[in-house]
């Protein structure tokens, strides 16, 4: 198949009673290796962070956007460079290792790779610790926000996305992140079949492009908001968040935390909005 | 609230021009810390495998189910106790952290619980490399059998799941992992915002229940079916995995390599068929 991000698998369809056999297109899965290269150049060392199964496509944004959102990477300006893993025989690049090269002198504590540290060090596990957490990266909460968008722009992002995400249509079967201007154009999308992935390929486009301000953009995510979900667009500093399903709890309790407006259920003619209203015009 | 795994949060629902402040229901999102506690009875010792955003209840079965299927617990009798954490200064049970305390003289390999550990020893992480990696845990393929359920049986199972699914009618935002006999009775449901958090308690439960036979059973999935979920179904040896979404490229793949019958799209009248269909009658 020449589609990227796509397979073509024989299956049969059962419609009624009936049943054939028939080609069939499901998004792709593989797994990604996320290597980071620190320490002094006569002492370099080497630390796998992360086995993700992600659909190919975007892997190095997929790797700047998961260091980035994990609190392992700073900044864009410490990375010297992103490449795949070559074999040594061959000198081939391997498509599903990606190491991320930092800059001599760059801080790198290979503790916080050890993701959830923070929440496993004591008996007090729990939601209010998960929000502390991202306060510790040293996240500040988003501006408060008048009039920051139309109620009408947001009910217009589910049919935009649509017709960029040509995945869906193939497989039916992949999430999509995607950053708006406030006027409801397409800034960028990224897919993928995780949609921790989606949203991790979205902010390494983010961080790795200087003309693209995210305190200005609008985030529409394909699935559920989740804790995580809220996080990343937290710590990009995207100010409103907006979901064709339903948030979890800890999404809300998150998002209100930081001053971020969460919206969710979104469709065509109605929206629910779960915090800080006061960026939606009506 | 009074309903276990949902909280109410104040809205504003948005319809056409209108908007009012509402009381919702949103699904309720918690970490869960598992731990484990091993070797000789004079030296114990503990070790925290990992921490999972989860919906509260079933804890002792998701933490049982997760530890079964990464490998980690080769069989429920090796478990001597499952239970939440005690506060040293109260005694009182910490509900985010449940501890799975081991016999004396199991063996248990603290490396196994790097997760992905396998993908990542050497430079060569791919989706045969993950399918390797379930044959090297001793899982054997599914026998191949003929005419195991007839194809009206499986387009049952979505409605019968949606009258259980009390949450997901709540808030429209859970995930659920439910086992049926071949007749299309419902055996088993378990719900969570994680798909694979469902599935692990709907593993954990089977595993810990003596009179449940999984290879005689259907497993339905209510969202997409990914290398994860299908890996999880394979270990817990259960013959057909139904999803009401679609499946991704190394879900079809691993059911394919294991004989599984992988099953998407399940509506009522329809649904298409993966892998091994010599188990449906038609």
């Amino acid at each position: 198949m020449a589609k990227p991000g796509v397979h073509s698998v024989q299956i049969q369809k059962v419609i009624g009673a009936e049943r054939a056999s028939t080609p069939d297109l499901v998004a792709t899965e593989e797994p990604l290796e996320i290597r980071v290269w620190f320490g002094p150049a006569h002492k370099r060392q080497k630390k796998t962070i992360s086995v993700t199964m992600r659909t190919p496509g975007n892997d190095f944004e997929l790797a700047l956007g998961f260091l980035f959102t994990e609190g392992i990477l700073k900044s864009y300006n410490d990375v010297k460079t992103v490449r795949f893993c070559e074999d040594v025989d061959t000198s081939e690049a391997v498509e599903n290792i990606v190491i991320v090269e930092l800059k001599d002198g760059v801080e790198f504590n290979a503790d916080l790779s050890e993701r959830n540290f923070y929440m496993t060090s004591s008996c007090g596990v729990c939601g209010k610790a998960s929000i502390e957490a991202i306060e510790n990266q040293n996240c500040s909460s988003l501006l408060v926000q008048n009039d920051f968008v139309a109620a009408e722009t947001i009910k217009s992002l589910p049919s935009t996305l649509l017709n960029h995400q040509k995945n869906f249509g193939y497989t039916g079967g992949i999430h999509a992140a995607a950053l708006f201007s406030t006027k409801g154009e397409l800034v960028l999308c990224r897919e993928d079949v995780g949609r921790h992935n989606a949203l991790d390929k979205l902010i390494g486009a983010i961080i790795a492009q200087e003309n693209i301000d995210p305190t200005n953009c609008l985030l529409l995510v394909s699935g559920r908001t989740s804790f995580e979900l809220v996080q990343k667009a937290v710590l990009a500093q995207i100010p409103v968040i907006a979901a064709v399903g339903a948030p979890s709890s800890l999404a809300v309790e998150t998002a209100r935390n930081f001053n971020q407006t969460l919206i969710g259920f979104l469709k065509e003619s109605r929206f629910n909005i779960y915090s800080n209203p006061e960026r939606i015009t009506f």
